[in-house]
C-alpha cells in the first residue's frame, strides 16, 4: 500500500440503459468517468466481463497515484445487507444478482451496494445539499420515485434492508392505481414524472379547455412536454405542476411528523418545474402539519451535478472500508 | 459511592392525573413504587415539592442498598433534547416547563426526559416484547395515539426532539376532524379511545340496526361500553373495533414501508378488544404493503404491566448516566 497516496474509491451507478463508473477522491472529485450499456446483457456474468474489460485499465492506472480501497455500487433493489439486487423490474437480469460477490471475486476489491435513492441521499449529505444534516430525506422524481431517509446520520434501512420506500404509501386511498404494483393512491403513482404523465392526460380528458398539450397525442404525452408547455404560460400543464406538488406536500407532511428531518432534498427531472411545483408542495406540506412543525422542514433541491450524483453517491459507500484497511494493516 | 451495590435508576411517568414513580434496578425489577396527584397542581415549583417530600426519603433509604444515579421522566409533550415539557395539553401546568433542570436542582441527580409514548418504547426495547429489536415502532392507544419509531437500536428523535408524531399524519384525507388539532382525517382520531368512541356515535347514528350500545346515552359512550358490547356479540361493537383495526392496518401498512421495523407494539385499553381489532389491523396492513414487506412484520403486544410500562420506560433512560459516572471518577 502506498502511504503518500490519497484514497480513491470507485462509484458506480447502474441504471436500466446505462452503468457509469467513476474514479472518485475523498473531496467528491470525480478523477475519471466512463460508462457501458447496462441493457444489452440479459445476464450479469457479460456485463460484469465488459466492466472488468473498461475499469481495470484505470484502475491499474489509478493504483499507481492512490490506494483504490473499494467499489460502491447504487442500483435500483439493491439490497445494503445482503449485497444482493433483487428482482429489479427496471434491470434485465433476473431473479437475485449477487453483485456484491461477484464484484468482489472479479476485482478482487470490497464491495457494498445500496440501492440508488439511498445512494443519492449519500451523496448529498457527503458532498451535497444535506451536508451538516443529522436527520433528512432523499425524494428522487424521475420515472418512478425513490427515497432515502436519514435519522441520526445513519440511513435507515430496517429489517432487511428495504426501507424507505415513500413512494409506495398511499397518498389517496382508493386513487389512481399504480400501473406495476397495483396499489391504489400510492405516492409513486402521482408524482413521479410518469404520475405527471397520468395527470395531464386525465386533466385533458376532464375538460375540453385550451392547451398546448392538445397538440400531442394523447398517449405519446411525455413529462418534458408538459413542463415545457407550463413553462410557455398553458394553464393546463400549470395545474398539472400544482396538482403534483400539492399531492406531495401532503405526503411530506406525513413523513415529516414521522421522522422529523431537518430538511427534505428533491432530484430528478420533475423538480425542473421549479416553483410551479415546489411552492405547492410547500404551501400543502405547510398545511398539513402540527404547529410544532411549521416553518422548520427547509425543502431544497439537490446540489449535486445530475450526470455525477448517482456515480459520488454510490462511492461514499467504500469510506468505510478505510477504518477496516487500517485494523488489518 | 458504593461499588458493592447495585446500580439503581428512579423512573417518573407524569400523567395528567396522576404521576408515579418507582426505584428501578436493571433488571428492570421495580424496588418500591408510590404516587402522586398531578391535577391538584397549576404550577410545578409545589408539585416537585410534594415530590420531594415523598422521594426523598426512600432515595435516602435505598442509597444504603444501591448507587442511584439519576431520574428518567416520561411525560407527554416531553422532549428528550431540551429537558422540557412545552405546552402539553393534558397537564395543567402552562407553557415550556424546564423539568429536568428544577429536578436535578432540587434532587441533586441528573435526570432526563422523554416523552411517554418514547419511554413506552424503551421499557419494551429493554424489558418487554421488543427485547432484540432494533427495529420496531410502540403505539399506544389510549384516550389518545402516541408512538415510538425504533431505527437501527436508537429511537427517532429528528432534528428538535419530536419525531414520531404518527397519531397525526392524516390517513383518510379529509376525513373525520380531530376535536384539537383540527386536522382532518388523521389517525388518531379513528384509532385511539376517543376515536373508537366517535366510530360508534357514527355507526350507531347512521343505523337502526339493534345494538346493546343503544341502551347508553350517545354522548355518554365510553371505549369501555363498546368493548364490553362487543364482548357480548353485538354487532355494531364488533363493527367499530373491526374498522378501528382496519384504519390502523392501513396505517401500519404505509409506516411499514418507511421504516421497515422487525414489529409492531400496541399498548394500551383499545388492544383489549384482542382479535376483534387486531386481526382487521393485520389483515389491512398485509393487504396494503408491497410483496417485498409481506408476512415480515410482528404485530405484538406489550408485555409490561401496564401500571410498571411507564415507570420501567423511563428508568431506562438513567442507564446512560453510568457510563459518565464512570468517567467521572
Amino acid at each position: 500500500m502506498n502511504y503518500s497516496c490519497p484514497n480513491l474509491a470507485i462509484g458506480i451507478d447502474i441504471g436500466g440503459t446505462n452503468s457509469e463508473y467513476g474514479i472518485v477522491n475523498h473531496r467528491g472529485e470525480i478523477l475519471l468517468k466512463g460508462k457501458i450499456r447496462t441493457d444489452t446483457y440479459t445476464t450479469v456474468e457479460p456485463y460484469l466481463n465488459e466492466l472488468y474489460d473498461k475499469l481495470m485499465p484505470i484502475i491499474t492506472k489509478y493504483r499507481e497515484q492512490g490506494n483504490i480501497i473499494g467499489i460502491g455500487v447504487g442500483a435500483p433493489n439493491a439490497n445494503y445487507y445482503k449485497g444482493i439486487i433483487e428482482y429489479a423490474p427496471n434491470l434485465r437480469w433476473e431473479g437475485v444478482v449477487p453483485l456484491a460477490r461477484l464484484m468482489t471475486e472479479k476485482f478482487g476489491l470490497p464491495c457494498l451496494l445500496t440501492n440508488d435513492a439511498n445512494a443519492a441521499a449519500l451523496g448529498e449529505m457527503t458532498y451535497g445539499a444535506a451536508r451538516g444534516f443529522k436527520d433528512f430525506i432523499m425524494i428522487t422524481l424521475g420515472t418512478g420515485m425513490g427515497s432515502g431517509i436519514v435519522c441520526n446520520g445513519q440511513l435507515v434501512y430496517g429489517l432487511d434492508g428495504y426501507a424507505g420506500e415513500l413512494g409506495h404509501t398511499i397518498i389517496r386511498r382508493g386513487g389512481r392505481k399504480h400501473w406495476k404494483t397495483d396499489l391504489e393512491g400510492s405516492l409513486e403513482s402521482y408524482v413521479s414524472a410518469t404520475g405527471v404523465v397520468l395527470t395531464a392526460r386525465e386533466l385533458l380528458q376532464q375538460s375540453n379547455d385550451e392547451s398546448l398539450l392538445r397538440k400531442y397525442d394523447l398517449n405519446k404525452i411525455n413529462s418534458r412536454m408538459v413542463y415545457e408547455c407550463a413553462i410557455a404560460g398553458d394553464k393546463i400543464a400549470q395545474e398539472v405542476f400544482r396538482f403534483t406538488g400539492q399531492i406531495l406536500g401532503e405526503a411530506l407532511a406525513n413523513f415529516v411528523m414521522v421522522t422529523s428531518p431537518e430538511a427534505v432534498v428533491l432530484f430528478g427531472g420533475v423538480i425542473k418545474a421549479g416553483d410551479l411545483f415546489l411552492q405547492p408542495a410547500r404551501e400543502h406540506m405547510e398545511k398539513n402539519v402540527l404547529p410544532l412543525y411549521k416553518n422548520k422542514v427547509k425543502l431544497l433541491y439537490s446540489e449535486l451535478n445530475e450526470a455525477d450524483a448517482a456515480i459520488l453517491g454510490a462511492s461514499t459507500l467504500v469510506w468505510k472500508f478505510q477504518r477496516e484497511q487500517r485494523y488489518n494493516q
